[in-house]
């Protein structure tokens, strides 16, 4: 809690926009110099996972089996429509030039923000650590998430 | 405006998900010491109403129809299923060895964390102090709920 | 960075709650004297434009007619029922004499809440400035954004 600077960001949303919001509040914290950490938790893990995500069990296969894709997935929060929300999303964005979330997510991380994934979110739906791109520093509780938030200027849930 | 060393959640949400992570951001910062504070308000009520919730007007009645339950009957805010997703969390949950949205919320309450209702969603949705668990220290409105998050060094929208 | 007493609020949903819940929320920290900020993005767009949303192109038409009617066709994040969900909040917010959106929205700008939109959401669905309420005072980037929320004391996304 010395500085409080930083920005922290707890992601538990995996809804295209939201995800999209985050990389973008994200990067343009870290561009302005600020230390700045996701925190990847629940539906959140999508952003981060390699693109197939099965648990062993019955229950992480079924959370896959709803889950599949990875980032190239993500719906939009709304007008779904089986997927249709997402293609227009992109759609619409490529049109205006507007950067992919795999360019954004990589922005992140070319400007140093920090990845941490949630380690209870992790364990109950049968996610592993090699499940995850190798880009994320640490796999931490609720703890450090927090000690993190409090030793910044800046919370987002998202 | 003092010292800003605590944390004020506004939980909008009675997403079971949503309102589990308001519980454990919560708890963990309590746990670190920090003053913490739940605002529940509109949805995020159901999490401390007894278990059943009828207004007595047909407004309050219908809302209280959609709503009943109380915390063992949230849906996440994903893969509802008419309470299919509810019943595959708590299960993974329980096989993971997670602490129940009742433990999580008595923990929050056993480390201090202090229970604030949202009195114009109250009024809104007819809901009675009566209804609501005794541990709610208070029913205020957005100006005191504002003033506590002024006085926060961290605040989540959830 | 220098005084840290303003708030930030980050509106990116156009659920009928949570656009409430920003108004209220900037509404009662105006009211308590803090320099308080409304940007909005994505959806949350719909809560200042003028009534109408079309898109010159087919996106921006297709996005249009899915979002029509501005703040009095909001609908609440849940209970939606084609509409029915905000039928009956509007219906009971009036019989509690809680204050309508568009009401909240004035008393937020007759508080001088800033009120500022984002430019790249508006490329993306097709908005022009025009197409919003003149009390918007600028279009501007999520640098800007993370800037004035860093200069602020709290932060909400919603």
């Amino acid at each position: 809690m010395a500085d409080r600077n930083g920005t922290t960001i707890i992601l538990l949303s995996g809804d295209f926009d939201k995800v999209f919001a985050a990389f973008i509040l994200a990067s343009a914290s870290a561009s302005a110099g600020q230390e700045t950490t996701i925190f990847f938790t629940f539906w959140g893990l999508k952003a981060i996972q390699k693109g197939n995500l099965t648990g062993k069990g019955l229950m992480g296969r079924m959370i896959g089996l709803l889950n599949r894709g990875g980032l190239q997935r993500l719906n939009p929060s709304k007008f779904s429509f089986g997927g249709m929300g997402r293609w227009m999303f992109k759609k619409m964005m490529a049109a205006k030039g507007v950067t992919s979330l795999q360019e954004l997510r990589q922005a992140c991380l070319d400007l140093g923000v920090h990845f941490l994934a949630c380690k209870m979110s992790m364990d109950v739906m049968e996610i592993r650590r090699e499940d995850l791109i190798p880009e994320v520093e640490d796999v931490v509780g609720a703890a450090t998430a927090t000690k993190n938030a409090a030793a910044s200027s800046v919370q987002y849930f998202i």
